[in-house]
């Protein structure tokens, strides 16, 4: 294990000297007391700053900031349905979602925001240090300076702990990927108003509650490695009716990520795999005006699938008053269904496995990444009662209180998407769970994955933020 | 070291049952002699089965296989020129390159073959076992199936050792890449014609002479790694006056892949570095009609940039005489100027560090790759004798016979382009080389470099091009 994996995982420990979870939780609902959002849906004409561009239709900000909604034509020989068009965001620009970290007695504690997005069925979630667009921190436009950026610039006197580029939601994004950034500050700083310190243990009992923690913050932590342990035990965090329990699923080892004696399959084996399919499949997408993408129909106040499929793009008005009060609008997506993400683990050679499915989203870097074995939007999958012929989802839905080791609600980020929460799952696979799975699928040990994670648009950012979710002893 | 890998490395061996490196020499020139190839630059209205689109001018096959000629325009902020636009190779499809290795008495061989590419300047070049594009493979068109496909096809009698997706040259090709393989065989096969059986040690002192061993071998056999050594011994091959001549550079280390101890940089530090040169760079590529491209001139038979520089694209009319005649037409790459690719070694902390660039060319997957330390069209940079802006390149012009430890004439793909070669150097640093180095270069070890090649798009084909000639003993 080197020196910056030993710095990280010094913070997944129950000591603490700022603050207990208990105090981090009624903070956070507190800053939502204090904090009144109001959001108003509004037809597009009616939005600031936003217009219909004239030749293509795309919904884009004056400024050409931010990011805009276009249309793309998307060919595939995956699936069931290999020629379709949609609504997307493009956002081409790569963002700093970045934690500034200090040493306090040896323990590595995680400076953390108590952060506003529009989109937040609760308004304030945990979010890293530092989220902020290229424009926020090469600050080209001379606006606000984002709070701690000068931390992030200054690479002399503070050291990286952790620095990747990371996807975020293919279906939704064409090719966005942000800078994923852990630094150690080395000298003193202020903690400012909505800061507060806290260790990587209590960043993942929160995230063993329904929407404390924010997509950001679990994607970065998720790339966090937990070094080459053996015989490690694995603890998952259940939520049953709002209290956080512990769920430590026995002493099942966390394998060494080049051991492939405690391996189903060699790090070789999964590039294997994986160079198959992204041989076999095929993803050309085209950029087309969104005024010409097929069975969507756009009305005064969004823009929709003729079916009611998939999502809407839509417009509000936002308001936030704290002491002041700051006003702007903007589109959302709001998904048209409830989503599920699970992972089914299985032991296998005494060393937990997790069912990784390799998936195709449209706005992918790469054609395909490494998904949780379901990741779907249940609606379009489960019709009146019938069973569905998804892989593994009936499995995960009717798996017993016993089989369920992680349950919580997440949100996605709600600086893009209208109250979006997808359910994350957990499953311990039963004995006699088959060990053959489709082509597309394969088991995976949880360092293994850390492995790929390190390397960019392995792992999607439904796959990392369930990752995130794991914790050991 | 895995199965895997002992298995590769039981193949740099001194030992052989089949035929001495000489007789492998005299076989590819006695193929040479048996074979008459007639290239005749001809006019593009000339060429059958070849056509400009009436709509973008892009030259294409009538049979919308093989690849097509397109333009691009190009965004960037990195370097000095800032926007441009160009003709460029689109052949979206991902083609095999693939290696047949078999055991015989402990040591594993590899089924090299005697290939003919119109564009090689010696015609025959050593290939893997299996060149074909995916219309090859999959057999949509029922054209001749390659020799030794249905071994590739066939994974439950043969065993995977190598399968990785790998990048060609950006600044040619709009995000090429091809699956490169190494399979092994376990029941016996027959050995047609033009195919034999020869050592990966063989291979390698093969690469140490003037074009003998194409750009598709050289990319497959870069990606075997070495496994986590210290203390061994590594070789690089010199040619001087034709003459093979091994030059062991005393008894340096190949430091374990893992060892941040034995390293400068570790391979987190190393994503680090790579992480923030993409969020810093930007490329934007546009594909538009070669019609469009500025500054190109087409004339009837060239497409050539108005300066001479960089390259033309040109029609050819191939024969190949054997005991039959075949004859086709086909637009191939014609450099403007000799390139040149080198690597810079220096002994830091007892063990080889590579200095290793992050370039950027157009036709990149993602934005960067890592390259050798000077990567160029000579002519472009070395003026009338003035010394070149180009970082290292005057370094490694001027550097004495005995910091040269590899240097020969390497062909670019001879089915593309048209005699081109380029000068493959390996340079020893002297002691007073500076080891701070301008940021987007990087001092990395040979086990380093093999782990990056790993994962795709890491190391561009001339760093692996390069790579492919280091064996070690």
């Amino acid at each position: 294990m080197s020196k910056t994996e030993s710095f990280l995982l010094s913070s997944l420990t129950d000591e603490n000297k700022f603050n207990t979870t208990q105090e981090l939780i009624e903070w956070v609902e507190s800053r939502n007391r204090e904090i009144s959002v109001k959001l108003e849906k509004i037809a597009f004409n009616k939005m600031s700053g936003w217009y219909f561009d004239n030749k293509t239709g795309n919904l884009k900000h004056k400024s050409g900031q931010f990011f805009s909604i276009e249309g793309i034509r998307v060919n595939t020989n995956w699936g069931e349905t290999n020629t379709w068009s949609q609504p997307i965001i493009n956002q081409p620009e790569i963002g700093f979602l970045g934690f500034i970290t200090k040493e306090f007695n040896g323990i590595l504690y995680f400076l953390i925001q108590a952060k506003i997005e529009p989109g937040n069925v609760n308004n304030v979630q945990l979010s890293p240090t530092l989220q902020a667009t290229k424009s926020n921190y090469t600050q080209v436009h001379k606006g606000k300076k984002p709070a701690y950026l000068e931390y992030f610039q200054d690479r002399i006197n503070n050291e990286v702990l952790l620095d990747q580029l990371q996807s975020e939601q293919g279906a939704r994004f064409l090719k966005k990927r942000n800078r994923n950034i852990i630094i150690k500050v080395n000298s003193d700083l202020p903690v400012y108003e909505d800061f507060k310190w806290v260790t990587l243990k209590q960043i993942k009992d929160l995230i063993g509650m329904d929407n404390k923690v924010n997509m950001d913050t679990r994607t970065v932590i998720s790339g966090i490695p937990f070094g080459n342990y053996k015989s490690e035990i694995i603890n998952f965090y259940k939520t049953i009716e709002g209290d956080l329990h512990k769920n430590n699923v026995s002493s099942k080892m966390l394998a060494s990520e080049l051991d492939n004696e405690t391996s189903l399959n060699s790090i070789d084996d999964i590039i294997s795999w994986f160079t198959e399919l992204k041989t076999r499949f095929e993803l050309n997408i085209e950029s087309i005006p969104l005024n010409s993408v097929d069975n969507w129909i756009k009305t005064d106040y969004d823009i929709r699938h003729e079916e009611g499929k998939f999502f809407k793009v839509i417009g509000v008005n936002v308001s936030i008053s704290n002491r002041e009060v700051v006003n702007w609008h903007q589109p959302l997506i709001e998904p048209a269904q409830k989503g599920l993400c699970a992972f089914i683990v299985k032991e296998i050679k005494g060393v937990y496995h997790f069912l990784v499915q390799a998936k195709l989203e449209c706005g992918n870097f790469d054609t395909l990444e490494m998904a949780p074995t379901v990741q779907c939007l249940t609606g379009n999958y489960l019709n009146e009662g019938s069973l569905s012929n998804l892989p593994f989802l009936n499995y995960v839905l009717s798996s017993t209180k016993h089989q369920i080791i992680f349950d919580t609600l997440q949100s996605e980020e709600g600086g893009r998407f209208y109250r979006e929460q997808n359910r994350n799952l957990i499953i311990l696979a039963q004995d006699d769970f088959d060990q053959n799975v489709p082509d597309n699928y394969i088991w995976m040990t949880l360092n293994q994955i850390k492995s790929f994670i390190k390397f960019n648009n392995y792992l999607n950012i439904q796959a990392r933020s369930l990752i995130a979710a794991i914790s050991f002893k």
